[in-house]
């Protein structure tokens, strides 16, 4: 669960609110044609943009990428599969059938080792497998960043529409104050849902792309080494560079006694 | 069919009609003067740019590219090619002859083949084939982002132009609100042409583009496969690395008997 | 003659000069201390990013890239080329001698041809014409690109001053329109330059450069292919990948009976 | 103590202030909500776009890199690995353990060296510290120009909302300046906050980057030169390169009696 | 003496000015506490971002760069370095050493040759040299367009106080509009500095880096050649593709009688 990015998205939620809240209603700030402006064009630009598919995948990814953990530590990544190592320096690699694991990647990992594929085809299906994590993650972002753009446009229409009205109908001068803040609603929701939304999931995605295809290169150098037969401390040691050096000590097995 | 364009486009229309009849009659959104600017100078901008014949092209292209969905699926294309190369390991290359596609760059890569020409023309004839087929794309895209840009710029010149006309003319107070909302109008069309037609056009030419470069270099790729001789389960395993991780099942062509 | 550069920017101008008529006289769109600040200041400000050399050969190769058609095309100078091959077949190279051209790069590169240097440095010497001609358009599509930043900031520095000047003479009301009007003529023209001439222009000489670059390309391969001796067919079969599908037919030369 | 950070930042903030009491009391520039708007908002959205751990050793780095200046100036570097080369020369390399240095990376080096480590272990170790140097840079950087896009947009929203809230009340004109005055401070707070602030901090952060990259470069180079036994004023020559023409003089160490 | 970027800088100042005077007195536009926010609080985050050194540095290359013209043509630098082949040919190395030159880097090349050095370490010498001068003008180039970023920015803010100061002082209207006037004067200040200065400086400077840094390459390439033995006329021929076109006459040294 990562809960700061539900963290953020409330405490800024919050704050807007408690500002608009200050001086107003909130009804004051709710409108719906205006509403349906930002969303409902948004939405409309992004599915002339992107496919449906492409749109609804990139929805379901960056729920799961922003407001989930699942990508693993660094840390605890190489002292598994230093555990691994040791068990095939003693096992042989069909001592591995047994391990059970967390991470679907060195599952799918496993099993092409155990399937005793040669160790070039299991590293070329493993980065094979991380260019498409990279692609889907790449796409989900290009989504949200398309939103990002769109929205704060589709507020500006929608001010304009409202201006254009306002200006047309300026006998009553009561009327103007409301009528133009009713115009500039739009852009406050476009502007918020670029900024406070899909831009920072965008940034997020980012992250989480990063963070993902750094413990797929470790998990696949990993294999590389256990195949090859290499000493699981010496593994440990050159994998320590995937590791920021706070969380650095402990991470090498225990030594074979 | 690209249904989803259309859908998009018109749901974009439908909702910004809808707003603009909240409050005031259509015919206050039209201006023909501010359209003449607008659409006709953009128009005048792109044929500066551009080539008249580039422009035409490109509007053809973004016609079939947007709302047809001629781009067959990578995984329809692995069975196909699947069955491809189980026909010339039991006739022959020949025995492609008989083969009907839909798709025309299969067409001419079989064609290349039972011609008889050697393996390394026909990849450098398809992969020349790809090469324009990216350089239209991207072509017709710089033309629809140049549409993107100019519309709005078009557009302030328009609301300028009006503002100027307006601040000229301030004798009758009650004319004020009118002449600016004519004067707001031209912005209004300019954000519209772009947000709503011209670049989301431009980033469906680069998603379509993706594809359709994707689909020619399956194809090729299995070309160079097939001619090689290898065997189509060990092909249909290889390319299954164009297809999205969901349709990957039943990709390998039957055992033959 | 590249008639449509022409078209487009009267058109362009045209269709704002009606757009002005129709609620004023022209002359309210005339102030000549706003037309000094834009265009004035947008000269000195090129001045001092450019060299007055380097600005006034943009100028000249602006004129004849985007008003000329000079620019061969590919179809005619793969038959051309296709011609020479066959000459060059049956009376050797001293034969070209004879053969007039109007493309001046052609002319260069059958003189070294005929002069009898060696093929490396006849290659050499004319991929180096070739990266000067591409330079020469870069530099010229930099000073446009500049005028076309800088047009539209010196428009707001005017209004800026008008808004100031104008600010400061409150008195007379009825003063107050026409004054801001003065002022945001500048920005006007800032936006007339810089978004109907000097991005546009740029534009053009961005095509016209990728365009003269193809076609040096082309005559460079072919001169390589002719000093190889290489079958004048499969010369011409070679270079129609320079050539747009629609032009492809008839390109060959005929048979030498 | 790197005084002109500092320096730089308390004028900037003088001036402003003394701006602000030109013409006015200080409170008058103290909106609460509005700072709440702006430093909350973009600290809530920092917190979806990046991790807290991420966000806070941003922060401790930019504090140590803006405010101290503990990188070594190159001169100092080249005399120092100077004389560790001519101890080398009479001592060995295990005569560098006594040599006590304040850059940790040089320490860092010196253990390795000592440790007795191959050559190449020593670099490819120096070197997967320069990267990770150079990612904790970039990641530190990449939160404050993420500040420094987010503060002014949240600045706008505040603006914005400031704006609905005085257009409902125009009942009372005398209190339309004040609360235009509140809503235009959000926009002031988030353009002070991205220009003077987040955005020179990460300017500065990317330049004490590429000192440190480059220091730790001169360091690893040396201890190449040092390992593969050079002589010290070769060496020394060839570092002259790292330090800037003016500090060369006095470089090389002095020749071995 | 580059007299142009005088010429185009007081140019832009004097059409400012008339135009400033066109309706008022040239004190309208005088506002020394936005002067100091403008100048001053661009000059602190210019601090911040670089280092006092740095920002000195790039105001004194401005300076040279900008405003004089001591970057020679390349046309001279071939004949010259014709001449040196010519000496080196008859006399040998040795023979250059009387030659004087007014280029500091033709004049370091000649000393690097004549002091015996292999021509691998000359041209490495040179290269590094080269590329020193080419981080230096990117430097300056950065700081300036730093300026030009935040001159503007700091405009903003100074209006930005300005409308709070006036919008809390509504009560007396006839004060409204010179208050304003003296709030647009920051913008006004900030668009100057950055269009007219700091940007055109930014650009000339990156134009003549890339003029010296050619001039450097040719000196660096012809003293391979003449290090070589090359002969002179062929050395001339080869450098000519670092002359435009028309400057080509007249390059090759006359003939050795």
């Amino acid at each position: 669960m990562d809960i700061l990015t539900l963290v953020g998205l409330l405490a800024g939620i919050v704050i807007l609110v408690l500002a608009m809240l200050a001086n107003a209603s909130l009804l004051t700030f709710l409108n719906l044609p205006g509403l349906a402006i930002v969303v409902g064009g948004t939405l409309a630009v992004t599915l002339i943009k992107f496919r449906l598919a492409t749109v609804m995948s990139a929805f379901r990814l960056a729920m799961t990428a922003a407001f989930t953990d699942r990508v693993a530590r660094p840390a605890d990544l190489v002292r598994e599969v230093g555990r691994l190592a040791q068990v095939v320096r003693k096992e042989g690699i069909l001592g591995l059938e047994n391990h059970t694991t967390g991470d679907p990647f060195l599952r799918k990992a496993i099993n092409l080792c155990v399937d005793g594929h040669p160790p070039e085809l299991v590293e070329e299906a493993l980065a094979q497998d991380t260019q498409q994590t990279q692609e889907r993650y790449e796409v989900a972002e290009r989504v949200f960043r398309g939103i990002g753009d769109s929205a704060p446009a589709l507020g500006m229409l929608g001010t304009l529409v409202g201006l254009v009205q306002m200006l047309n109908t300026l006998d009553d001068p009561s009327s103007i104050g409301p009528a133009m803040a009713v115009a500039l609603l739009t852009t406050l929701y476009g502007a918020f849902i670029a900024q406070m939304i899909a831009l920072p999931l965008a940034d997020k995605l980012q992250l989480k792309a990063e963070d993902e295809v750094r413990n797929q290169v470790l998990i696949t150098t990993s294999m590389r080494n256990i195949l090859r037969g290499d000493n699981p401390r010496v593994m440990t040691e050159l994998l320590s560079s995937f590791v920021v050096p706070e969380h650095r000590t402990g991470l090498a097995p225990e030594r074979e006694g």
